[in-house]
């Protein structure tokens, strides 16, 4: 079954917003076998969206577009899809009741812009949007289905995941068989030295002739191989493994940090951090995951050197004769921090994210990573490329891996 | 200027992959003064792609595409332009000796899949690619352009600013008037409630008839006003304050942590936090701007109780009466940290993030925010809605414009 997405907003052409909604789709649909072949995102203009439309009807199954529904965007995309499927805008009473109760949970008072939102396309079936007042849409023509959901993204993923994914599961009955995937998480080697291991020679066949997608990522590279048969995808892992083995950090499509926690918590162990250059994030990245206070006890941002020597207990003397970006601070830090949250391991950052920060010898981008677990501290410098968002996510990946790899 | 975007990559189809690469073009395209027409994604898939040419070169003026470049994606990319533009594929010695720089630097054997990306249509202009191996290739055609760069976000970054974007400067003299912006940043109101306001009979007529952008933002809303007369735009803009004084928190085009930041600044302040379930989020949040060094000393996470105890100071009988959920250790957090930092000002966040950890009373989203400046600490308790990602930004912003706004 093949798919179109549509991105309906002004925003996502000038650049204010990232449109995360469409990869969310794309992962869903790709996930039920089906093939994502075009997204777009496009003006809320109806000439840009009727031409998008019939494009999209032309070349999928299932289009999908979000936004254009907003109580401010004067409904440009329920006229067009009236104009597309026929029929008239006429007042719905299940959409004004959603609209009813939800401004009474919030306190707020109605008024005629939200009111304005019970009027829907007579050609539509409406299905229930419990996450907000816009209406989901659904479009039926020549055997073809076009659905239009909200662009808030919080919206717009519980209306996908919940009411339109089983609609679209149950309307098909799917005899296609649906393409398996493995994932591995790969650092130190990069992608042309990993496709050329795969192209040569000494690759057996079953992995050389595999789907395999090469997806990049911040610190660390994800691989992903594809096949229909189960068992031939098995072998092909089972060979990649043998291959790349010492390369390779995880075998599932997880963040870093989630395959960390997932270590930690075999192992029932706990960690903390003591992070300067990288301000956080690397707790951030922990904590971002359920589950993470079974193992996470807390983290000491130490952006001053009073905070280093004073609350992680860095000597100051060692300060002044390496530098506060330097592998013995680097280590007394994670040994602070592991006493202080009472873990037994911990990692440590302290480096030069940039742009400003640069000494003789140590350039933007250099940061000094220590890791501490129940076998002892390991300190180094490593230098990273890019902006400064970069050299923070960079880092802060490579401590994870750093960590996930000494407890291995 | 019309522009249009082709993001070419199967990652981007099967949602492995958040195509950052166009809002990024796209909102220097809108400062230019140029119109950014149309964007979509498209597989690394010949017939796609050609498709997606044809349409962007009939519907605008400048078309840029990245990806479909990697040593390792068989350069369809190059095919089609050579096939679309005419020509065929020559070896470029700059190129060539790109490729070998780079690889010598990183201390990496040249293969043949990298020597490969050295061959180019030969109906392109060569563009220097500092930041990495694939070319940047630029086709002209019937006064129209045509550039292809690479998908890396940070080659692509690099080359567009760098390369790119002089040469559409130098190449079109623009004699269109760029459309001016002004931004406002709003709190504790909602779009359809601005709406409503900004087109009722009170609304002076230069406000309400000026062009505006409502741009939600995970716990704030911004709003943009556009117009081509700088006069105008100041009139509005004027006319907007006084009718929403009230909930504006910034005048700019910036994050809160930066407008945060700034106002540190010019009092000479200085912050720390205190975080339970925000994780270390306001930290990264802060020290993800340039400068942040400057008026924040350092953070102390507490994960556990343990560490709000003993690393913050909060009383063991205080968390045993109210609970770590509760605003007397949200404040005692906040005075830990200022006490422990030596800052002027802290802000302290203890709540449930979810999906687990909800108690009777304290359902997830619960959060207890506690604000301190050299007037005293203010601790409040608030709900937030949605999964776990979207609690710990909506209360780390939250903290951020509380502390803003106690500042004013």
């Amino acid at each position: 079954m093949n798919v179109s997405i549509i991105a309906i907003g002004d925003e996502l052409l000038l650049g204010n917003v990232v449109d995360t909604n469409t990869p969310f789709m794309a992962s869903l649909i790709d996930a039920a076998g089906w093939q994502l072949v075009h997204s777009c995102q496009v003006h809320d203009d109806p000439c840009d969206i009727l031409f998008a439309v019939k494009e999209a009807m032309r070349r999928s199954d299932v289009v999908l577009t979000t936004g254009g529904l907003g109580p401010t965007k004067d409904d440009i995309t329920k006229q067009v899809l009236c104009e597309f499927f026929g029929g008239k805008l006429v007042h719905d009473a299940s959409v004004a009741a959603n609209v009813e109760r939800i401004f009474a949970e919030r306190g707020l008072p109605m008024n005629a812009l939200t009111a304005s939102q019970a009027m829907v396309p007579s050609s539509c079936t409406v299905i229930p949007n419990a996450s907000g007042t816009a209406p989901v849409m659904w479009f039926e023509r020549d055997g073809k289905v076009l659905v239009s959901m909200p662009g808030v993204p919080r919206e717009m993923r519980y209306t996908f995941t919940r009411e339109v994914l089983p609609r679209l599961h149950s309307l098909i009955a799917n005899t296609e068989h649906p393409t398996l995937h493995r994932f591995f998480l790969l650092e130190g080697i990069s992608e042309s030295a990993v496709d050329t291991k795969l192209s040569g020679e000494e690759c057996p066949a079953e992995l050389r002739d595999i789907h395999k997608a090469y997806l990049p990522q911040p610190g660390y590279l994800k691989i992903r191989l594809d096949h229909t048969d189960n068992d031939t995808l098995a072998k092909a892992a089972q060979q990649f493994e043998q291959l790349m083995g010492q390369y390779i950090f995880a075998r599932e499509d997880v963040k870093p940090a989630e395959a960390l926690i997932d270590t930690l918590r075999a192992r029932s162990m706990t960690v903390s951090t003591a992070e300067s250059c990288t301000g956080g994030n690397i707790a951030h990245l922990i904590t971002s995951i359920a589950g993470s206070s079974a193992v996470f006890n807390g983290s000491v941002v130490s952006y001053s050197n009073d905070m280093k020597i004073n609350v992680l207990g860095v000597p100051a003397e060692m300060i002044a004769e390496n530098g506060a970006v330097s592998t013995p601070v680097a280590a007394a830090m994670a040994d602070g921090a592991a006493r202080l949250a009472h873990t037994h391991c911990s990692v440590a950052t302290s480096g030069i994210a940039g742009p400003g920060g640069a000494t003789p010898g140590k350039p933007v981008g250099t940061v000094c990573i220590a890791v501490k677990t129940p076998s002892g501290t390991h300190s180094d410098t490593y230098r990273f490329t890019g902006n400064r968002a970069e050299v923070i996510e960079r880092a802060s990946v490579k401590a994870l891996i750093l960590l996930l790899r000494a407890l291995k």
